[in-house]
């Protein structure tokens, strides 16, 4: 018997021999390997993604700038580059902490402020990965304000609102909605509430903000004349603007499948999806404007593109490519009516922030309740509704707070001869196009 | 003998426990996973590729503008942003399943129509993420016909034609040669024809479409003089040409080596191919330029950089590095003499699209079986030459007849005076350059 | 017992037929392919992130035009193509052998000239992944010259400084530092020299060599007054230079993080300390120009982001995120000052390149041995500073003979009729703004 015995524990070496080859693999450490390969992918994709992400920021110069005058673009240079490096600060020191740290209330986070979650480069590397993909999410809230307030904000004024944005305003609606992603539990996800890459989280709040920016600043002079009239005031490089479109239609192929933070299959969707709703816009869009006014209008059409992008973040993970398309149209041709809509009511938003980020945003949040290719009920549509009602009250509401706290502190607009000159000579002492004559 | 039998029983567990570990794994079930990760890998490779692609668009916007006069910038605009738009809706519906759709005849497929081929979020995706990749590649070919058309054409006829190529001429001539890439199967690659990432399939087809535009529309207003000297038309804004240029050979990175759609280490080969014959290119072209002209010229060295980038799409894969020198050389030297004797035809292609896409494009092809790596014959050369004839007939017999019908029916080309205003005047009522003190 | 014995054997196959699969799958194949897999992501995430290096070119571009003059964008357009094509070619040819080549000597390598390294399609593919993103670095070292030589240098002796700078002054150093990355290895990484990305290798490099440039050509006409006082010349195009610096930040994306050449958690760090240095030094170069010149300067913030981004690049991978944004802060300031010394030195470097890159790069090279997060001490510190020395003996040492070389024999500097007309005319027959009304 003994003899069978050593002769079978032998055999049974045969397959360890066999599987194992050198460094002795198994098939558990092959697992394992394989689990942390995809890790790997995950953190080139998300990566990836967090860079594309980020050059909206370049994009978000381009609209801005080329939709306004020549005499502030080295101001919205200034804006946009202090929004993303104060912001990135704020959002490291503060914002990330109160987002997706650890919640007992689903109203904030509460720790993991200055990256402490982060344990040194011997420890899970995914905190910083994550951050830095959720920095460029809340530089683009951030940044979607400095249109709608453009030439006419104090730059100091603007720096205050832009850290306080990326510190506590959009961090702390992020962790109702998004808080669970890391450490954090909200209230809103609680719910049930669908805003995948951020159609309320990210734009609707931008957008509200922009909103209660524009308000407290008033109009910029000359904008509406004295019989209430509205005054067109194009802006100084259309091309700028429709490259600088481009830039953020290719950002929001980081910003919509990115935000799988998951390199897989699931982002091809997410792709076709992002992309379909902006085409639809930027055509639909055109179209509405030509009807309007007889000529199919450049301004019209590039936000009608960036309205389907913005429609599309909320339900392009759980929406069909045709559902896209009808989101898409319906976004372009609502930016189009909100655009004319909050320019007769003596709101000026130079570029169309409201309409785009915050009018946008809310119809896409709640169209991915509608189109939801899981089916919808009243449920889905009411938690969306109280998402967006909440993205409102919050962003509009602090926003509004913050402005009028600014204006009544160190002040928030230039005066009248400053706005005249122009907030590049008066807020930074330099022309943007020194070798051109400039009309303005 | 039972206890025997009970304790071998219970050894033979262990190499099952030893390494199935947790949720038990198997060899089998590692294989599959592995292979999983591939396939993730391919999608994450797959659509950061079409990304870059995308983002030719802005390339070939600022190249074409960068190239015309500051009054037809908006028009150019919209051009570009109606491409991508119409072109991603038509692609969507009609071309796509022409190219990729299964096939009887091997001239084009018949089903997949409005992505009918994607069973929805729980079956395969790749359909779809092969479906953005190649939407981007149909754009490119839309966009090309845009430079030689510029400053002249209709935008209600631009935006007919524009999805004609999307919806029918590319996808139909895509098909013969690239059908069996997904269900397809087309006559031209039966025979063997080598276009690895479209010399002929995306830029020929583009380029002979833009030849046909060129001769309906016949040359801008003061082109050519009454004696038929050949009048400069200079471009407006140089350095946006440069930077749509640079745009364009960063897209390249995607279209060429994205065209394995599979992340594995043969893209290496095909980004050095692709870099080397653009920097070959451009440096013949400016070295040509300079013995021609006395001066290194600028438009000719980014348009020799271009040169570069077609001639070795079809190649990148099966040619060697030094190769791809060679046939960026002769691609740069090539469309030095294009353009001029293009220009002396009286064929007035604003940006020089007939000479970088369609010839250079042509010569590619040919390249791409003379330096084949696995060696050359006269049957390959044969089918190459075929290729080229066939894209050839096809996309100018069919581009002819398309602006012809169009200019018979809706009008192909704006009125003298509205040429002489600017498209973004006339037919956009909007200044690209509202501040600055424009001369034409 | 025979019985006993065979139903045993049998069993025995049972886990070897369960683990199997199809095509004889074994724990060793897995293996392999598992790290294969990891392989073909590292060729994913390395030529991704060449691709953002490479788009760098478009950045430096755009930053040394827009601070410069309209009348000398061509020439600025055109240096920075050729840069990057002949860069391109004279790095395959000999740069990347002299860099990586197997080095007896540790001082330079001797093989792998024209990519002989490259055993074909079917060898291993690394080593055109590796030069692919190895050229990228060496473009990156000869544009930093561009800047800090523009506006007067003769466009022959450009290109002749360009290829000697990537043949020849980049590889030799780099083969000091990087070597044994491929098959060399050098006397400076064998003492424990840290500079992950380059803040000395490409950037100092870039920068001393920029340094002789403006040296050997003096300041251009009117910079200094007969008094010796300092007159500015403003940048052209200042939106152009901003966005020139957010895709400049884009790139460094890759840099930074690709400098790993491995797609895994490693990257994540080294996004968030290239990311929070170059928002510091943004910031505080603002905040001290704000100081310095009693309004927030475009050019200094935009400088400083550039600085921050330079500052990290030697120590992004072995600082903490907090010693990041310490690294960025210092550098934000140091710019400034620098910026201001070299200009009452009489050196005239348009756009700021030698304090940027050079005086920025050296500073980021002793803070990678400062902020050590393995601790640092005084061999560190020395071996850091030996680098330092050695880098600013090299370049500035042979770009300065180089360029007398060059000014001895066909000329460095256009004549001052030429410089008054612009180089664009005298140069390249050419205005970059043909349309505008141009003043200077």
């Amino acid at each position: 018997m003994k003899k069978t015995a050593w002769a079978l524990a032998l055999l049974l070496l045969i397959p360890i021999v066999a599987f194992g080859g050198d460094e002795a693999a198994t098939v558990t450490s092959n697992k394992d390997a394989i689990a942390l390969l995809q890790t790997n992918l995950n953190y080139v994709w998300t990566l990836v993604a967090a860079c594309l992400v980020f050059f909206m920021q370049a994009g978000f110069a381009m609209v801005e700038s080329g939709f306004t005058r020549a005499k502030s673009a080295v101001n919205i240079m200034m804006k946009n580059l202090m929004d993303f490096s104060m912001g990135s600060i704020a959002f490291w020191a503060i914002g990330f902490g109160l987002m997706f740290g650890t919640s007992g209330t689903g109203w904030f986070g509460t720790d993991g402020f200055f990256l402490s979650g982060w344990k040194g480069p011997d420890g899970d590397q995914w905190v910083l990965a994550f951050w830095m993909f959720q920095c460029v999410f809340a530089a683009t809230a951030a940044t979607i304000v400095s249109g709608a307030v453009a030439e006419r904000t104090k730059f100091a004024g603007y720096l205050i609102y832009s850290v306080v944005v990326c510190a506590i305003i959009y961090p702390i609606f992020g962790s109702w909605a998004w808080g669970s992603l890391l450490n954090g539990s909200g209230w809103l996800e609680g719910m049930g509430f669908i805003d995948f890459a951020g159609s309320t989280v990210v734009h609707s709040i931008g957008g509200w903000a922009a909103l209660a920016g524009a308000i407290v600043l008033g109009p910029r002079l000359g904008k509406y004349g004295k019989k209430g009239e509205v005054r067109a005031i194009p802006g100084h490089n259309i091309p700028m603007a429709a490259i600088g479109v481009f830039i953020l239609w290719l950002g929001w192929f980081g910003f919509n499948p990115g935000s799988t933070t998951t390199g897989d299959s699931s982002i091809a969707m997410i792709f076709v999806t992002t992309n379909l709703s902006a085409a639809a816009g930027s055509i639909c869009a055109m179209f509405a404007s030509w009807l309007m006014f007889k000529k199919p209008d450049i301004g019209m059409s590039l936000n009608g593109a960036l309205a389907g992008l913005v429609g599309i973040t909320a339900g392009c993970a759980n929406v069909s490519p045709i559902s896209a398309i009808i989101i898409g149209a319906i976004s372009g041709i609502l930016v189009v009516f909100s655009v004319v809509t909050i320019d007769k009511m003596h709101i000026d938003d130079p570029v169309g922030a409201v309409s785009v980020h915050g009018v946008c945003g809310a119809w896409g949040t709640l169209a991915a309740g509608l189109f939801n290719m899981g089916g919808t009920n009243v449920k889905i549509i009411t938690t969306q509704l109280v998402g967006i009602g909440a993205a409102f009250a919050w962003s509009f509401g602090t926003a509004f707070i913050l402005f009028k706290l600014i204006d009544l502190t160190i002040g928030l607009r230039v005066s009248k001869e400053e706005e005249m000159m122009g907030l590049d000579i008066s807020e930074h002492g330099a022309h943007a196009y020194n070798d051109f004559q400039t009309l303005n």
